[in-house]
């Protein structure tokens, strides 16, 4: 396979974007990533989304932007794995260019989630569940969560504030990114004090819904003659799955599909855990980010929150996470979000992370889970 | 790249599947194939769907499927081209196995149209159109179709009895089709007699929906050691786009995306239109075959229903379409309906076609239509 570089990065701020559809939100994020890139061709689209259908009434998504970005005409596919589809659009990306079949592919994500009502966001949002055993039952996808942080509070005797940090590193951090949801840093008093939505998660262990697009442009990195100071190599694409259901899996408490994503991910790249500057973690909710600093090989099992409370996962920590503001706090526009991790890790392998800027960033892992992680796409990067 | 064969295949018939779900059409379509390819593995599964989310509540297909055959850890994906779906997830696993990531790929294509109301059916169906600009004006996905079929026949001087044949020749191959969704052959008059849908569109030019799943095994063709004398090589792999919306096109009666993808598949080939000894064509409706006959260079403009009329689209004619039924007789399922034709072009290419195999069967060709024409992919199957 040929190596494959990012050459081109592009993204919408993430908000509720009231004024612009969907088509509108991709089209800015992929100009500006070819612009960014110095291209003005591609020879194929993929792009991640989750709910295009049943919040806005549109499928077909690949043509459709395809044609808005003046692309008519090239190969354009939508790829799909729940809030896991920003990272599968990349691996689709991934392999057209490492395959050999394009010399110059587009990756976006996009994802419109404000246009329907809350209710109706919070139902589709389930669809990413088993729907034929969890979701008929009227869970929604943080009580889904809400059920496993319970039980590994239980587990390891913890205290929800044991799992502030990650939203006070979250929030710090995406205060000085301009494409962030909130930028605002927020006290451990606010975490405490926070409206709780499913308990024990509250408002501010959940990721908000939000509006947004997000594009890499990614070539081969043999074609670049080493006259792309700002490309970035892809060392590692690799995706694993496990049960939809939680019942049906052997432990719950275990993200497998973590485990077997990163594992994966770790021998393409040839690099361990203690070789990753820094983490672009899937902190849709606190737990899922104790859980995969544990399968990913960060922590051990029942400690993946004592590397928050030691606040080894700042900027200046032993683990980066969520670096310019993580799903918690830029925002988790779901199809758009595994493209928006790539993008911020790009960005920081640049060095041009500004004020959250991880020290001699050389090697970064980004993560995109498709529901309670039954999808887990694992991507490092090098520059 | 490596090149690819497809080593098994396996179907469920098309019907309205009251007893079985999404996922367990699915199961029953790969493991036949997996039965059939004498392999008891995959390294990852490619499932095309539409509609999943819309009609039966339930994203994330990938990792439930894979989870449901038996393969719970594997890479699995849903990719999504409205109605060209199946033909785009055949593409994607091409590319997995083409670039070397893999060695043993499942590709399948699922759909359950009738879980719920009829009209929920077609409004749902009409999300392959442009939303914002077609069908938020009411115009569903048949009406599109008759507005080009009205249009077609005003420039070329035709009435609706010159499309009969295409109807006729597909529910006479379905009465030798068990898998068939109607397998019984219709006359002139039922046709001429048939209701209408959306003027000039009667039921005899409309595919009907229906529910079903197919499944592929593909294999590097270097692996296979020359011992699987059933296998088929997949000589091309092509997609390509056109506007979504019809008012967007500068000349609609042209299916742009046809013409590109064809074009490009004959040239990966290394074949012309007249080394095509079967067709499999998008027959959604009439009007679809008649235009793709022209796009892809079996016709002249204006003359696609000539060769239907003149017989040449028979098994024993010019240019066989639709041999097991097409999408007319066989039936819709529309996220499967490409893997379906893949499953029938290796069939004959086999010669296991029994009543229907059309004579020295060596290369067949299939097209998979996302909207009207929006995203067409294209395969070479040659033996």
């Amino acid at each position: 396979m040929r190596q494959v570089s990012v050459v081109g990065i592009g993204q919408t701020k993430v908000k509720e974007h009231w004024d612009k559809s969907l088509r509108e939100l991709a089209t800015e994020a992929i100009l500006a990533a070819l612009q960014d890139a110095h291209v003005d061709y591609a020879d194929a689209l993929y792009i991640g989304n989750m709910l295009s259908g049943e919040l806005t009434g549109q499928e077909n998504l690949g043509a459709l932007i395809a044609d808005e970005v003046g692309l008519r005409g090239v190969e354009a596919l939508k790829v799909e794995a729940a809030c896991g589809s920003g990272g599968a659009a990349i691996r689709a990306g991934y392999l057209a260019v490492a395959s050999g079949a394009f010399d110059v592919v587009i990756v976006a994500g996009a994802e419109k989630l404000t246009e329907s009502s809350n209710c109706y966001t919070t139902a589709s949002l389930a669809m990413a569940a088993d729907a034929d055993y969890e979701a008929i039952h009227g869970i929604s996808f943080v009580a889904l969560n809400a059920l496993l942080m319970r039980r590994y509070m239980y587990e390891y005797d913890l205290v929800p504030e044991d799992f502030a940090t990650f939203s006070l590193n979250a929030h710090a951090n995406a205060a000085n990114n301009p494409y962030a949801m909130f930028q605002a840093p927020i006290t451990l008093q606010q975490y405490t004090r926070a409206r709780p939505v499913s308990d024990p998660i509250s408002v501010m262990d959940s990721s908000p819904v939000g509006d947004g697009a997000a594009a890499l442009v990614l070539m081969p990195t043999a074609s670049l003659n080493g006259n792309r100071a700002r490309a970035v190599k892809v060392a590692a694409s690799a995706v694993a799955t496990d049960s939809l259901a939680l019942h049906a899996r052997r432990d719950p408490l275990w993200l497998g599909a973590v485990e077997l994503s990163s594992q994966k991910a770790y021998a393409q790249a040839g690099v361990t855990p203690q070789d990753i500057d820094l983490f672009e973690v899937h902190d849709a909710f606190s737990i899922m980010s104790v859980m995969s600093l544990e399968a990913a090989g960060f922590a051990e099992r029942g400690r993946g929150a004592y590397l928050a409370r030691e606040n080894e996962i700042t900027p200046q920590g032993k683990i980066p996470l969520c670096t310019m503001g993580g799903l918690k706090a830029r925002g988790h526009p779901v199809g758009a979000t595994g493209v928006y991790q790539a993008v911020e890790a790009v960005t920081q392998l640049r060095g041009e992370a500004g004020k959250n800027q991880v020290p001699d960033a050389r090697v970064a892992m980004t993560q995109s889970l498709g529901g309670v992680a039954a999808n887990a796409v694992t991507h490092i990067f090098v520059n």
